[in-house]
């Protein structure tokens, strides 16, 4: 380390100075909004957040409960999620090394992009439209967001991906399988033959939604070192909980933990999520397979509307396309739909989404609840 | 936006290509080490970690226990905190909307060096030692870590500050108030005018051991757009919970909440650190009265072994010197206190702390075996 004077530098610096604070803010950043959810009143089915309906019955949540008094609200919690990792593991059929955990996959994401991207003309590739976060976590590490359209069916764009990644130099592609918001599961094997062709990228397989359909990658990451696995309890109900975990290289997994805040899971999450996962695993296996169900009812339901287009979905939602692009269909049901006490994600915005809102799979009564807002709603 | 085909750049990128997976790990993170806490086992008297020594009474545990059973898994947090952000906003007589929240003060360090700092010769500054997180964020951030030394005394250097400033382009500087791991209560006056000296410079107080002594910087926040306040309550026995938060100017908190993981604070969590802020405040003021107290008693008892010299704290800890830099005697006294159940900090390694150990205040019980356990090993 060099050091000057009594002070050092821990490696090197020097940059033209700022003279204000609002320069300092990074230039990525400037301009952009928080995430914001809107939360309008009388909502009786809450179906925008792809969160699993069901809550825990109430005498597990008692028994949850009397277990969650023993937790030490004064001590730091366990850095290596001792426990939760080897559940993980164990249903992964991976070395507990090979993970690191993070408060959601959120923070995965995050720490992702600041390990491997960064400043200076690297980018996160990713499909889109995609999960939001992977556009915020570029931004967050100072990295170019490098967006590559999905086709009019929502599928991978193999050359568009090809010709993004030969121009930008990405540090990090994520693609998420199934996807969200759209619900589609994209093809494994163009997935693989691009991490098979950027073995300098690091290729994530978000598998957020994997409980709803469609086959892991993660038995390709034998033969494949750029190759990592992102999963999360968020979307088989356990989102309060914010446990995301990803399975990668040594490489990778060292960099992650050379970052992550050794603290990333309070001890009342771990707990939760071990216990559940522990005691209750059929439990939320049934809540898997019954919105699984009733999306196929949801689906076929929504399609017997005129003028809806119901997309292809592996994931606990489904988007669907109202009217035409610019009509304003969409935006006025979205609303109306409010009014009856039914709230869903409005996409509705010039692009390939024009026109299209996504409903989460609720229980049967949302769910009903919301085919019959629509049906009355359309025939008005 | 800039379009190339079909797929886009959201602002513009360009650099030259990696040729492996092991080039994309950031240089500034290459070969560091992940945070590693020792878990000797047979330890009676766990004070290495800051942390409060008294867990909740049985009876409030299995309270809080049945409160938090009505918290809903199945749903994602309140992303903006609001009855937690209503207390501490009460608490700090400050507005709601000045306030942003993280998952334990680590979070909150992370996400100001990344809205702020990054790579291209921009500075994180902090004297040195101080608390770990400010170098790791750095480093995640691409930022250079610019570390001050402390004087022989463990006071701030403001020559060596200034000198470190004007030389590095500093984003952010971080003074932890009263510091970690040394206990010292820095000049309040020294960092408000390095504060008012560099306008442009995010300056940050890290009040995370407030509760055991020292005044709080909050005051002068009215007067220097670039202050801003840290606390945390993992010192006052809510360490399971990561509840950090930061008071600042709406420039800031509108930057970092443009980063902010949305739902970084589980339901668990939030509902606890609410469920105590709002009943058992008084036990908490208890118990850190009692950590004060201790503090004297057991800084007097350790200073009156010859050898050992006690730093002044207005922390939950104490550090002191024993024996002089390189003799082993420091490291040797750390080993036989775990042989003896009693885990402390070892921070004995070349430099400003050489010879140094640091120990937390626990119950009486605890301070008692420690201090007994150093008394015999020291006239052994």
């Amino acid at each position: 380390m060099p050091t000057a004077g009594r002070w050092k530098f821990v490696s090197r610096a020097g940059a033209p100075m700022s003279k204000s604070l609002a320069d300092r803010v990074r230039p990525s950043l400037r301009g952009r909004p928080a995430y914001s959810v809107p939360k309008p009143k009388g909502i009786r089915a809450k179906l925008d957040a792809n969160e699993l309906a069901y809550a825990l019955p109430v005498n597990l949540a008692v028994e949850l409960g009397r277990e969650l008094a023993t937790v030490e609200l004064n001590r730091y919690p366990d850095a290596e999620a001792t426990e939760l990792r080897r559940l993980i593991a164990d249903d992964l059929g991976v070395p507990g090394e090979s993970l690191s955990f993070g408060n959601g996959s959120d923070e995965i994401i995050h720490l992702l992009c600041a390990a491997f991207a960064g400043e200076g003309g690297v980018s996160v590739l990713y499909p889109t439209p995609s999960f939001s976060v992977f556009r915020v976590a570029a931004h967050a590490a100072g990295s170019e967001p490098v967006e590559v359209p999905l086709t009019a069916e929502l599928l991978l764009d193999a050359q568009g991906l090809e010709a993004a990644a030969a121009a930008s130099n990405p540090a990090v592609a994520f693609f998420a399988r199934p996807n969200n918001p759209t619900g589609t599961l994209w093809s494994r094997q163009l997935i693989l033959d691009f991490a098979a062709n950027h073995p300098a990228t690091l290729v994530v397989s978000d598998e957020a939604y994997i409980d709803y359909g469609g086959d892991s990658l993660i038995d390709a990451c034998a033969g494949l070192e750029n190759l990592a696995i992102m999963r999360t309890l968020s979307k088989v109900g356990l989102a309060a909980l914010r446990v995301g975990y990803v399975h990668a290289r040594p490489l990778v997994i060292a960099a992650l933990e050379s970052i992550r805040p050794p603290y990333n899971l309070s001890s009342l999450n771990q707990f939760a999520a071990v216990w559940m996962l522990t005691h209750h695993r059929s439990l939320m296996n049934a809540w898997t397979a019954e919105v699984r169900s009733e999306r196929t009812r949801v689906a076929t339901e929504l399609a017997a509307n005129e003028g809806i287009h119901v997309f292809e979905s592996a994931a606990n939602l489904i988007m669907f396309r109202v009217g035409k692009a610019g009509d304003g269909r969409a935006d006025a049901l979205w609303h109306s739909l409010i009014e009856r006490g039914v709230l869903i994600r409005n996409f509705d915005s010039p692009g390939p989404l024009s026109g299209c809102l996504r409903v989460t799979i609720g229980s049967p009564a949302e769910n009903d609840l919301f085919l019959s807002a629509v049906g009355e709603l359309l025939a008005a």
